[in-house]
């Protein structure tokens, strides 16, 4: 059966998979018990790797480029070849999926908690790319003036000139253009004055905005891209590999009149432990919802600094213009 | 000497400023005195507009389509054909206008106090320009989300609908985000609450911040395009009409023995009476310091009230997350 479904399955999907794989593994190498001659010519992408792949019943086969024969890190050491010739790792778990996606073969199910928990982490994920992604366009809204701002700032990063320049803030141009024509209008015109002394002030919410700016990011964005960094692709990382360590628990466990009972229990147990280390980071992890607060509280706290900072600054000029 | 200008000066002028008077004057026939035959090929705006244009020597040449005689409208009627063919004023003006830039004749100077008000009148036009371009970006900083906008609320004027969409808030997004997040992330988790609260939060701040918008534009925008619209689109008008007279004047004052001494006592007291009427306008303009200071302080209250609503807003949020 096993082998109509590898007949069935595109060649393209097969190469998607192993080009997927390249990263988890650098055998170039297997040997698939039981299946019919299969030539898989390679795509594009396999082709700049540089292997080509061929399975034929039970003979190993060599690839175009390389000469290196796959290990099967888990094979059991008591399988001797010709009695047992256990399928290596990639292949193994590349059978197993296909079995499940396209033939419905039920895996081993995880318990609600850890369902609940894996959703909450991807949900968490979902929501640092965003708000990070809000936060700076928050922070700064014109997209040019972004992009050339991180330009600028990556380039005297590598000129090794400290600082670079500052977002330029809309309240600072505003001010600047009044500061300018209440010079040019002259001392003797009492909107001249009025206008020189508002830019003035706008130039000073301008510098507030600039503190709201640094605020946030080292007291929101950079702890959270620190979470995103560390904990998050941790966590992650390990969620690919119990996935990896249950599809061939569950390969062996479907065949276990073949694949010895001992090994079928080695899987199972190496399931449990990559589960357990799993479910311990992502409750860490979501253990640590009040340190996500406490930087909610942050982000508020700065925003609420800039406000009252803006309304005192204000609130002086209003004065000030009132009184002419 | 004024043929030797004429001659002297490159066609392609001569094109630009008769295209330019296009607009004063729907006149295409003149009849220059005393000038050499000079053939001006039509550029590309002229031949669009439809006419070519010859000068002969005391001839009156018809146009390529139209067949309308120039009338001098400021022609004396006392003067006679044969013993004084009078230019008429196009060229007139034209002629002065070259002897004066390019043989570096002098023409009648203003006074001081004019010369001070036309300045500050030219600041004030020059600052309403980019005060007002500012002060959008200042509200609406992403150039992309503001045209669209702009696109938006045409077409909804086009179809007749009210209201029209609002300018997309980065509050409003890091709001949006937050408030999908919190909900997703489920009312179990203290992060996923307080971040649906804070995102309620960042919204009515969008929402303080629209009426910013609002504010601004009825009680600053609204009033100095108006500004720009009437007052000073009519100062500009009457200085151009101004600057007409003066050259009119300085043209037939230094032709005096061959223009009757009526006429240029009569031109003499148009370009007084036209000085007269541009100074009064300047004045009422500059003299409405007060208004234009009336309309700072409304800019500025706006933003007062915007930053003091933000701030209420987020002070209440920011006691809630400090509780949770």
């Amino acid at each position: 059966m096993l082998d109509s479904v590898v007949e069935a399955f595109p060649c393209c999907c097969l190469m998607q998979f192993f080009a997927g794989m390249q990263n988890v593994s650098q055998h170039r190498w297997f040997q698939p018990e039981g299946a019919e001659r299969l030539r898989v010519s390679a795509g594009n992408g396999a082709s700049q790797a540089g292997w080509s792949l061929q399975i034929d019943r039970g003979v190993c086969v060599r690839s175009a480029g390389e000469d290196v024969r796959l290990r099967d890190e888990e094979a059991a050491p008591q399988s001797q070849p010709g009695l047992h010739r256990p399928l290596t790792s990639l292949p193994r778990l590349f059978l197993q999926l296909l079995n499940e996606r396209l033939m419905g073969a039920e895996g081993t199910k995880m318990d609600d908690d850890f369902l609940k928990m894996e959703k909450s982490v991807e949900v968490l994920q979902a929501l640092l790319v965003e708000l990070l992604s809000r936060t700076t366009e928050f922070l700064q809204p014109h997209p040019g003036a972004r992009a050339k701002l991180s330009v600028l700032n990556t380039m005297s990063r590598i000129r090794g000139h400290g600082g670079g320049a500052g977002y330029p803030q809309t309240e600072s141009m505003l001010g600047d253009c009044m500061s300018h024509y209440g010079r040019e209008l002259g001392p003797a015109s009492e909107f001249g004055g009025a206008l020189t002394e508002a830019g003035g002030a706008l130039q000073e919410v301008a510098q507030a905005r600039d503190a709201l700016g640094v605020d946030i990011k080292r007291t929101f964005i950079d702890p959270l891209e620190q979470l995103q960094n560390t904990e998050l692709k941790e966590i992650r990382f390990q969620l690919k590999k119990l996935n990896g360590r249950r599809l061939d628990f569950d390969y062996k466990r479907r065949r276990r009149g073949k694949v010895p009972a001992e090994e079928v229990q080695w899987a199972w147990d190496k399931f449990l432990l990559s589960k357990e280390l799993a479910e311990r980071s992502m409750f860490v992890l979501l253990q640590s919802d009040v340190d996500q607060l406490s930087r909610l509280a942050a982000l508020v706290a700065a925003q609420l600094d800039f406000h009252r900072n803006a309304h005192r600054i204000l609130l002086g000029l209003h004065g000030n213009l009132q009184a002419r």
